[in-house]
């Protein structure tokens, strides 16, 4: 049985609770504690493509640890614990709220398709969007008084998510910055923890964010994927070396 | 040529300027006015279903005048200018905003199979969806950053717009409740006059309203069209009946 020392006490990895498009989560002995596990997999249209991607598991791990402790040390509360292995950690346990809170700096992906844009138009102010978490729905895209209506959250909550992905855009975008790379857009996830506050939570990688280089515009994220536009994990790798070498 | 006298004045029919999906809008010698001519035409799935339907311009023609009548005399700053006769009228020329706003006070059509929620579940708060006007982007659903992002609309707007369709909504949903009908969700759409304000535009018909008989439940609108319920005209009329007799 795995286990691993948090805080002096030991915490065993539990059973397999959920599989989600590119990570395992197990509970553990504490259940407010559970454990992640990172695979070797990358998914694409909502889980209709996937395929097997060697060392994939590992750079997300990496990336995911080296950006929550960023944000960690920038004051944003989060639901990172410890880094176990290569593709393994500890995150609290929370409620996951349903709605995924998007932030675009530029236009891409479905935005440019969706209003006929010019792709990597700049975005005055930036825009944020709401997803109902939902397989069955295909995660629809939401507005607030449909998310307040349907009873998926609150006004002060809608009002949270969007100030606090607006920081973390900020802080992300100058982190990036200082390694010749743009934040073009990325999707975050929040839970409640037990005493009722919303946390950050889910992963932050290159599966959920799109990452440009500055210099040449190459993709570095899961854009080189969906498109078919070579190995994904060269443009992970070269994110996780760049972000290993801020100070 | 066809011509009316409106505020001492004579207003020339001019030349077709659009053709929408159940009326015709020509110009006038008065740039300022514009003639409406309603067509005894129904549209569904967004013009890809269409049908000719004999009385259909003058009971929309008829509802509408009632429906602005109404709300002229709550002060609702509105288009509308005068009948000319039992399908045509005159309304104010207006830059029309390219957004449509969508009131919904109990789940129905899109909304129910989008979101998956009971049909008639009452909603709290109402509901209200902006909608990008565009043909050829089919009319895409759109949260507030996105029109901003995209210059569609400013942030002054939208407040106007949401709290003008709230005000509407409280009177049209008194009035329908006196003649013992529900309005369950309806699409607005504004224009800008020449010296900038924002007022309301298009139809207020049982094309653009959902409407149901609060005792028998029957829908009195566009539904009997668009889900074959039987002969649409039998719940317009049944619409402009009630609204006739209101005092």
């Amino acid at each position: 049985m795995n286990s691993v020392t948090y805080k002096n006490r030991t915490i065993e990895q539990g059973e397999l609770k959920y599989t989600g498009k590119a990570k395992e989560v197990y509970t553990t002995n504490d259940p407010d504690i559970l454990w992640i596990h990172y695979l070797d997999q990358a998914t694409a249209k909502n889980g209709k493509e996937k395929e097997q991607i060697d060392g994939k598991g590992q750079l997300n791990s990496a990336i995911s640890h080296l950006l929550f402790d960023y944000l960690t040390q920038q004051n944003i509360k989060n639901h990172y614990l410890l880094s176990i292995s290569k593709t393994d950690e500890l995150v609290q346990a929370l409620e996951i709220l349903p709605i995924e809170v998007v932030t675009r700096n530029y236009a891409s992906g479905h935005f440019v398709s969706k209003f006929q844009v010019t792709p990597m138009k700049k975005l005055t102010p930036i825009v944020q969007e709401f997803y109902y978490k939902s397989d069955a729905l295909d995660d629809p895209f939401i507005n607030d008084s449909q998310i307040l209506a349907l009873g998926y959250a609150v006004a002060d909550e809608l009002i949270y998510l969007r100030q606090e992905a607006q920081q973390i855009n900020q802080l992300l975008s100058h982190l990036f910055s200082t390694i010749n790379i743009q934040l073009i857009d990325f999707k975050l996830e929040f839970g409640r923890t037990a005493s009722g506050s919303i946390i950050l939570a889910d992963e932050l990688s290159p599966d959920n964010m799109r990452l440009v280089d500055l210099t040449t515009g190459d993709s570095l994220d899961k854009d080189i994927f969906r498109e078919h536009k070579g190995d994904m994990t060269v443009g992970y790798h070269e994110v996780l070396d760049r972000l290993s070498h801020v100070k």
